[in-house]
């Protein structure tokens, strides 16, 4: 691991900020993400906090502000864990780079994505504790952190609806997979916004301000908002485009890589699948022919709100060339469009276009070095 | 008005039972579809129900079973009114028939949705007089109606989660757009479920049943399933597909209509467009050119939940034939696919691909009489 806590195989695509993927076919070895394996999305270097002199402010529209400790935080709410997947927003970017270059951008392929075990306190409970106003529409976050956007240097933060802000699966996390919140993920305290684009769970949180508007920051007003994709930055109007907040259902091949070589006859596919909001993913599809025909995928972790889940399916594809593509559908009834030209926005966020992996089914038996498929057993999640 | 209440310009495609969708250019005359032109899905024949003798009974996993009168529901809880969509499953299955015959089945063009203002009591409260026991996750309608499927009669019915049930949006309905309900849409008491597809907010209803499991009534565990694009009736599992129930993002053109001819110059282009849940309609766009280029809409109505809104473009088309499309996004960056023969389905249920509509442009101005957009002008939407 490296000094982030971050496995050596992780693609790293920026060090300052720090920027990392993990590898697809290690993506999915388990439901639960090992933070090693993690997906990074920081805008700014990592901040070092000290956990004893740590203050999170609730202010704005409240009866009685509050300034908590970490050990208020800990003890004087309920502790709540639940497993919930983050998601980027730029998540897939790369495939809606292949249609037309997006500057300036990181160019994530299918695994800014990740599925933790959270502990923290509900932000129900904490806002409950300081007497929320009738008027109050919103929740707002503000980070410790220095970001830069725009040639400008500011802390990232974002904000969500109320009615999100006190759902029972909205926390304010201090543990992942049952350890403190790692640096680069926001320790000591970070916003776990479940169903949402990652951006709006703000680490290392610094202040929660209840308004009647959304969140004024940056990272909310113009950055993560989706344009037509006619819209190209010199004729964008920033206040326009639509603000993003919950995700919509999205899938991705993991195993076989793209460019892989198979060997004949069964062939294992694996990947991940993901319904935005309080949705469930309700059925996958993969094509081993391009999307001209489709087999069901059987469904792993699947019936849970909040959380991704994984899918194998087993296929037989004819020797020679072949495309594999991957749709899901949701719980009501949203599918993925097929053609991410249609989906290109000059930010490239939330690309939900089908997937497709091209890979090469040989003639026969591979020998095990050049197959991932023959190297490594079925990835069998550990719940 | 025919025997029913609905205006004679209805397309009526069987009248027993009474199944008719109103014309697209009607439709969206106002935010509020007027009762007469309010779409209707019947199973049956209309039941006529004493309301002197009606009663509602509230059952199964409560502490306190109920058994209410029209009275007691009218006075004995608090009485709210709100604008709500309701749109059936199977509207806009004409364009899967398209691409295959889905023999059996209402024929429903783009005007099986209509959106209402709606009276009643919440169910939450309701419910909360009967006392949910902590067991229970859903809640069961049965109407009085009898309806016929699968060559047996019995009472249609079908069921929500409880969190659905216990949410705000969903009421007892006893009036629509101020007046009493009316037979044909279920009096005197219906239950209306925002988001949902049509079929889970029954009409004439008699029993509200609280238990652990879905309905197990035909039409919620056969009928309002989506089954996979490959599956042909003969080779179905009827356990399987996906249970319907939110709605996925949606929209249409409804002037000018299909085979118009419209003058040379500015075209006014108008249509609904729905989003499912709790979600909103976030963009609309238009395409002259059979979806090469985009145009957005002007929104009418946006920006609330559990309702419809209307949208209107001025596009130019170059004089000829001429395909318009129309696409539409959600709040949850979802959007509709691009081709109805990727979500075909057995029973053509939630067909929510980008809608079609082929004109001929003039090469200059038209005769009144022959104008659909020259002869009426631009709609001015109430509210």
């Amino acid at each position: 691991v490296n000094r982030f806590g971050k496995n050596a195989a992780l693609r790293v695509w920026t060090t300052a900020p720090f920027n990392a993927e993990p590898p697809l076919d290690l993506l999915v070895g388990s439901l639960v993400t090992p933070i090693e394996l993690f997906y990074v999305r920081n805008h700014g270097e990592v901040p070092e906090v000290d956990p004893a002199a740590y203050r999170l402010e609730v202010v704005g529209m409240v009866d009685r502000p509050l300034e908590l400790s970490l050990e208020d935080l800990r003890d004087g709410f309920a502790r709540v864990t639940l497993d919930a997947t983050l998601n980027c927003a730029g998540n897939r970017r790369s495939q809606l780079i292949d249609v037309e270059p997006i500057p300036g951008e990181v160019p994530w392929r299918d695994g800014a994505i990740g599925n933790g075990s959270w502990t923290g306190a509900r932000l129900a409970d904490v806002l409950a504790a300081a007497g929320v106003d009738p008027g109050a529409r919103h929740v707002s976050f503000a980070g410790l952190d220095e970001s830069e956007a725009n040639g400008h240097v500011m802390s990232f933060g974002g904000s969500i609806p109320l009615v999100k802000a006190v759902s029972p699966e909205t926390l304010l996390a201090y543990e992942l997979n049952g350890a403190a919140l790692p640096p680069v993920h926001g320790f000591p305290v970070r916003a776990l916004v479940p169903g949402y684009i990652g951006a709006r769970s703000v680490k290392w949180l610094s202040a929660i301000t209840v308004g009647a508007e959304p969140s004024t920051n940056y990272f909310q007003t113009r950055a993560y908002k989706l344009f037509p994709r006619d819209v190209r930055p010199e004729t964008a109007d920033w206040d326009k485009g639509i603000v993003l907040g919950e995700l919509s259902v999205n899938s991705a091949i993991c195993r076989p890589g793209d460019g892989k070589t198979v060997p004949a006859g069964q062939a294992l596919v694996e990947g991940w699948a993901s319904a935005g909001g309080d949705r469930l993913v309700a059925r996958v599809e993969v094509s081993r022919d391009g999307g001209k025909s489709w087999l069901e995928a059987q469904l792993v972790g699947a019936g849970r709100a909040w959380t991704w889940c994984l899918w194998r399916a087993r296929l037989e594809p004819e020797p020679g060339p072949c495309e594999l593509v991957v749709r899901a559908w949701d719980s009501a009834a949203n599918t993925q469009p097929e053609d991410p030209a249609e989906i290109w926005n000059l930010k490239g966020y939330v690309n939900n276009a089908w997937q497709r992996v091209r890979i090469t089914v040989a003639e026969g038996p591979l020998e095990r070095a050049r197959s991932p498929l023959a190297s490594r057993p079925p990835s069998a999640p550990p719940r």
